[in-house]
């Protein structure tokens, strides 16, 4: 059975993932939000929103963004301004997938007496440490470029030891930097040992910090205290990787004349081809297991 | 016994390099070609070259790149011209030790009939092995600039298993590339094989390069040629470390709109302190290892 997907929207990880929905087989796909993009794709149909009629759409992918608050979304390839709102997503018929790289209280609201179902694909593991490897290398990227000196034998401490920190420690200590990694669970701390990196504590990172070149944070909470600032060394930096606002007091670092950098979006700045990859692949998986299912 | 030390040019790497001097212990530095520059170096003066006087240097360090044709220096921080000639060769006296980086046809016919000793840094294998992790960090930079996917599952060829060439494959395949290196020797193609790297014996680079998306060659002969090239994939890029020229058919690569880029002292762009450290640890070592020898 043909299905038809609409990408509303999205940013250069898109292009990808449209080359890559081919592989889903008999599709019909339908861009909006592409005007401005010279290049076409085979089997595909650029579309203004409103010529769209969500009553015969079995896939929708948002941007990873979502919308914004007032349901507009954000699409780089247009100079349009596209909203989708709740009566557009109530007319979306039973069956119908909603992707998103993530949610929010506007998404949320507007699919609460929907018949479609949205997936916010951030929100997977799967997706989350697969995105967490352009975002490592993303980090690589600004330690080189930022300091005067190798990673190779630099002082490395990561704050936080989930889908990102796990990874970021990883490649860090494979380059021949000193990796130290602070996290609150005892079966985190053991595993960060058994890796041959130095656990320290949370609660206790402001007793380290003096001896580190680099902290790169990854928890979304105020991790990053003015104590654990004051310790740095002079020319330390600071990468914060978690999502926006971070968790670093960069008022106090700003003061204290350290360099803090809140990195957004890493995947789609430095490896955007496969970053969509990672996107089509987890895309392509569910709607072919869903196929499957019903009949 | 207190030394005396000129510096003469030099880039950012010797303003490390000049900071390390101390841990000599009894030495007067003097610095030549940093009049533009505004940090001072404690127990360093500054002074203009013809202010020198050779008879009473014991050591001289020349910068990186020796000196250019007519004896001319090269001093980033300095607007003066700066010319080491053969009559100020010729009066450094005996037992004096002239630290240049790579040596030339000019600085040797200098030093032919002079009392003192030339001794080109980067012609040491322990100096080059060091400075190789620089440029391995330098070329993962670019690799991770320069593309659209990760170097995560990227296929990688290196051309060359000498002193760079281990580096860059080894820290490319930490970070997760499916690496190849290309070598000649039946030793080394068994070490690459150790190692858990695909082994290519270089004359059938060209029929391995169709399986390719990052080509980085590390050998100073003309290696990277067209029938190589022919077979990349269009999306494929080329990496040249070796001393200029380089080793590739860069008019070929251009004609086949491949992107060839040849690196030039990545040490000294990405990690000048670092790279100022190896120097000054070498020259110090080798300093010291001279007055336990000579009374």
């Amino acid at each position: 059975m043909n299905q038809t997907i609409a990408v509303i929207g999205g940013d250069a990880r898109y292009l990808e993932l449209i080359r890559q929905l081919h592989g889903l087989g008999d599709v019909t796909t339908i861009i909006v939000g592409y005007d401005k993009l010279e290049q076409g794709f085979t089997g595909t149909k650029k579309m203004d929103f409103d010529d769209l009629e969500p009553e015969k759409l079995d896939v929708v992918i948002l941007p990873i963004t979502g919308t914004k608050k007032a349901g507009e979304v954000e699409a780089v390839f247009s100079d349009q301004k596209i909203y989708v709102r709740r009566e557009w997503f109530e007319r979306l018929p039973y069956g119908t997938v909603v992707f998103t790289g993530i949610t929010n209280q506007y998404l949320d609201s507007m699919m609460a007496n929907a018949k479609a179902t949205l997936i916010p694909l951030l929100d997977r593991d799967d997706v989350a440490i697969y995105n967490s490897i352009p975002t490592a290398e993303g980090t690589i990227m600004m330690a080189i470029e930022h300091t005067d000196y190798t990673i190779h034998s630099s002082r490395i401490i990561v704050a936080g030891f989930g889908r990102v920190g796990n990874t970021v420690a990883n490649k860090f200590s494979a380059l021949g930097a000193k990796v130290s990694v602070a996290a609150s669970s005892i079966k985190d701390l053991a595993r960060i040992t058994e890796m041959g990196l130095q656990a320290i504590p949370l609660n206790n990172l402001p007793d380290y910090t003096e001896q580190c070149d680099l902290l790169i944070n990854t928890i979304p909470a105020p991790v990053i205290t003015k104590e654990a600032i004051q310790q740095l060394p002079s020319h330390a930096l600071i990468f914060d990787l978690a999502s926006k606002p971070g968790g670093t007091d960069f008022d106090f670092a700003k003061q204290r004349g350290i360099k803090a950098i809140l990195a957004r979006s890493l995947p789609g700045v430095v490896a955007p081809k496969t970053a969509g990859k990672i996107l089509a692949d987890v895309i392509i998986q569910i709607l072919n297991g869903r196929k499957e299912i019903t009949p």
